[in-house]
């Protein structure tokens, strides 16, 4: 079964011998690690995967979480799952040692993640997002909010939750409404909804730790306008006394949940906050306490975000990569139809993977997914580099290059592991259309990634309209510079030559593309195919992680079937996929003005 | 609630300012008919769509077909559809006057087809295949069969089926297995395994007449090789006396139920026959009549298939347009963020639609779904041109460009329908995901579009294998001497001329890739990535097509929103879709070899 789920030969090649990941521990953070401790501890998520994540995904799917109007009810091989996780130490393990960490480096962490999402992302959501609200309060909360609720989330007693949207503010959070009304005791009393929480309302943990992002009202009582006004808190679904005891329910209450088309495993819900449901009117309102200072909320839950919108890309990539294996395996047992030069219709049928077509829908597959993959190893290296190099420009430049990628990182998976998830479907015929193989819900679970944690759009916007230009395009002349060490070390090889100058054409291309736009002064012109540059952008850096995946194949020097299907994997990314960047930079310059121009009565 | 399931103005459009439809009504197939009885008949469309099969659309998603291990229970709102359906004559209406039908021309009666399929493509499906089932039988069968099935499923008292694949063979029906035993009475006995057969068992029909392949065993016992040995045979459920009375349960026995991801309001089983569990075994065996002459039956098939070819496009169409209007609707209703130039953060939020993103995702949409509209109903008025044209060769060409068109008509709306589908959750957003909202069933629905009657892959090695070379090219040159005459109108309209000249290049580029592929001897070879061929050429007929539209807009000599619209998707289409070309057409000349010269044990 392990076999279906990822290519753990993938992941230590992406790992070690390309990313080099052995290399940090020679650095004092990650002191008294090394690459046998790291491959022990992979060998437990792929375990944990294979033995308690991966049975539930189909039960998670048709039994989705229920609302009696009183309580939650969750699978519980959900709660089983998790708590084997924590007891394995996993919540804990990119934590520092203070609350009881194995300070993994993230690529590690991460890369067991994957294994985890493939088997069963509904699941493993609960756990992404407890880590991440802790790492949230680890590095912007009180000693005493740490004390109350990071040591029992990183024991995995404790979940997490992200609460940002509200139904009238999706993607625009300057539109919030939640109200945080402080108190003598100098903690707040919350009162507002909040719309699409994972993980809002269960029994699977003692308690839940939302992050709230809501606005202390002025003294004439309106709320400040934009995102300047917005604060974070700590609002626990039932109080915790000073010596960490549960007391009495907090004022939170589920509204109702959301059915969804996939990720079901995670329950996703809308909660009131200060209905007064649980209390006397007069008591109404969630009881939280600030995190950090007034005002910085959104720059808190951005340190929140960036994680989640790593392990996004990433969950994208570990979907589109189980359904690739899935593809894969049926290709080589099912047979069906012969070859063209095969006369006799009496002589046996073939495997599917025999059919050229069939070898090039597997080929993107592969392409998109582990692609993706190294995409988003890449980022995770990039983020442990940035705590952990000794110098602090290689720290700043890593922070700089993670920062510019991050949009990417987010998006390129979510878009293309979907591609892939359609693909395995494809090749599945018929068979693939049904609930009783796996790749359809693998579809429908992606389908979330283009969405939650920025929209393909918002990722768009935030690339063109900020991150190429922050700190003086000192990110992107950080990229510039990998990719042309890239270039340099491929282009002496013979089968990558080619690659390396096509690399370099569609890099100059975008860079001129680039600053064809950065020249515009009219911000709704320069922005108005802002999609269209993401999707261009994706994938020359795909591009590029295939051409130097392809190096670090050749400088390994062997010639094995793993080491042909990445090189055929990188010579189909270049002669299949690259060529796709003239439609997207066609439209960037000049700008295509259609989309601008058409008036909303025309459609 | 009609404004959200199709657009009536684009099908009069499309129907009669374009494809000219009322000039049908001077033949002498369609005298009597007039714009008014068909705008009349289109009214009764519309209106079932809205009343009857729209309401329980979400019902049919949500309580899918049950088998109790005796019987199949369905929704009776569907039962309830259809009646509605053929009690207003709907079930007969492109079938001759000697079976009771109305003789309507076929781009009409698709018309119409387009809003029930975006209402409810689940309920209904049975009426697709019942009509196509009775054609069939009408230009093949022996009298006594046509008085016997078609008399009763013209009055919507029987309803078809189309039985093709088997377990073990999906694609490749040269595999089948299933014997058709001769009987004394020149009746036949059949035993074997039918797979995805929609419609295959229920309680709403009087009775089901499957149309089923199969093999008549050779003296030895033995079944012929290859699709030369396939029959066809009609074998209903119930057996039929020569009064037309109801007898006994005929053999066939359904073996099992598929769960699909969508398209769950149509039934589809595994059906076992002549199994002998409604018999004794001696009796065993379910029996059948031939349909024509013995080793005839895929060509028979094809006559279906074709029809339900050109439905599957049609529906993937409607469905596609469905989700654009939902998307529409959606994006001009719900307010979120500002534009780039409001700095006042207090001011309110603009409609979704206000945003250049959206209007870009809303136009894809419109110019696919749309786009794929016209292509299918030009392919009906094209199939009604090759029976009512007065000149044998104006008849002729009709059905060679026709063949030609019809696997692009099948595949492209099933993908940039299913696309279409796919930018309306995403305009959602988070909405989008739930099944609270209609859009994600529309794509799981749509989804089912690419893989059947002939996948993608299929379709693809149709069109290159077979026919662009049909006839010696002669389907080739008459689309051609149709583009150039486009082009022709075109070219002198100020805005249009340069698409006529962009459109101009891609059909050359697309010959000229063509000839080099025709000249390559090695068919493995040359049909290799017949796929990337299938998408340019889908996509340069449908520039064509949309060039063609706005050719007709222009003559029309109209300046209202609708016109603007056209224009607007038209360019769309030419400034953001047809580019792609170069990408596919760059792996057709030379032949990029990756996909071939991968060994399977390299994935």
């Amino acid at each position: 079964m392990s076999h279906l789920i990822l290519s753990r030969r993938d992941i230590d090649f992406l790992l070690f011998d390309w990313l080099r990941a052995d290399a940090l521990a020679e650095r004092p953070q990650f002191a008294g690690h090394d690459r046998d401790t790291w491959s022990a501890i992979l060998d437990v998520y792929e375990k944990l995967a294979v033995e308690r994540f991966a049975p539930h995904n189909k039960k998670n799917d048709s039994h989705e979480p229920h609302f009696d109007g009183e309580r939650v009810s969750i699978n519980v091989e959900v709660g089983e799952a998790l708590r084997a996780f924590s007891t394995a130490g996993l919540m804990a393990a990119g934590m520092p040692a203070e609350v009881g960490g194995l300070g993994l480096p993230g690529c590690i962490e991460r890369a067991g993640f994957a294994f985890l999402t493939a088997a069963n992302a509904g699941s493993v959501a609960y756990a992404m997002l407890t880590i991440a609200n802790a790492n949230l309060l680890i590095a912007h909360a009180s000693p005493g909010i740490v004390a109350r609720y990071v040591q029992p989330m990183a024991e995995g007693r404790y979940f997490g939750t992200m609460c940002l949207s509200e139904p009238q503010a999706g993607s625009s959070l300057a539109d919030i409404r939640t109200r945080a009304v402080p108190q003598q005791d100098g903690r707040y009393r919350l009162f507002g909804n909040k719309m699409w929480i994972s993980g809002g309302d269960h029994d699977i943990s003692e308690n839940i730790v939302h992050l709230v992002l809501a606005k202390i009202p002025r003294e004439d009582g309106s709320l400040p306008a934009g995102v300047q006004g917005i604060s974070l808190f700590a609002v626990p679904r039932r109080l915790v006394d000073h010596e960490g005891r549960l007391g009495e329910r907090n004022d939170v209450v589920l509204a109702g949940l959301n059915h969804k088309m996939g990720y079901r495993g995670t329950v996703n819900c809308l909660l009131n906050f200060g209905e007064g449901r649980h209390r006397p009117e007069a008591d109404a309102g969630a009881i939280g306490e600030i995190v950090g200072e007034p005002g910085q909320g959104l720059a808190y839950m951005f340190h929140m975000m960036n994680e989640a919108r790593i392990a996004v890309g990433l969950g994208a990539a570990a979907l589109g990569y189980t359904g690739y294996l899935h593809a894969l395996d049926y290709a080589r047992t099912r047979t069906q139809g012969r070859r063209r030069s095969e006369r006799d219709p009496a002589s046996p049928p073939i495997a599917l993977v025999e059919h050229a077509d069939v070898r090039r829908m597997l080929l993107a597959q592969k392409a998109y997914v582990s692609g993706a993959l190294a995409l988003c190893l890449y980022a995770a290296r990039l983020s442990d580099d940035a705590h952990s190099l000794p110098d602090e420009t290689g720290r700043r430049d890593s922070h700089l290059l993670l920062d510019l990628l991050t949009p990417i990182v987010k998006s390129w998976p979510s878009q293309w592991g979907l591609a892939a998830n359609d693909l395995a479907i494809q090749i599945h015929g018929g068979y693939g259309y049904t609930r009783e193989y796996n790749v359809e819900q693998h579809y429908r679970d992606n389908r979330l990634n283009p969405i939650h944690e920025g929209t393909f759009g918002i990722q768009a916007l935030d690339l063109l309209g900020r991150k190429i230009g922050q700190a003086k395009g000192a990110g992107l002349e950080l990229l510039s510079g990998r990719i042309a060490a890239t270039i340099e070390r491929a282009r002496p090889q013979a089968p990558l030559a080619r690659h390396a100058a096509a690399l370099d054409a569609a890099w100059h291309r975008l860079r001129s593309v680039t600053a064809s736009l950065q020249s515009l002064a009219d911000a709704e012109l320069r922005l108005a195919n802002a999609a269209a540059y993401l999707e261009a952008f994706g994938h020359v850096v795909v591009a590029w992680l295939w051409l130097d995946q392809a190096v670090a194949v050749n400088a390994a020097n062997t010639d094995d079937d793993f080491a042909r299907g990445k090189r055929a994997a990188c010579d189909y990314f270049f002669g299949w996929e690259l060529p796709k960047l003239e439609a997207w930079l066609g439209v960037l310059h000049p700008v295509e003005r259609t989309p601008l121009d058409t008036d909303a009565r025309w459609l």
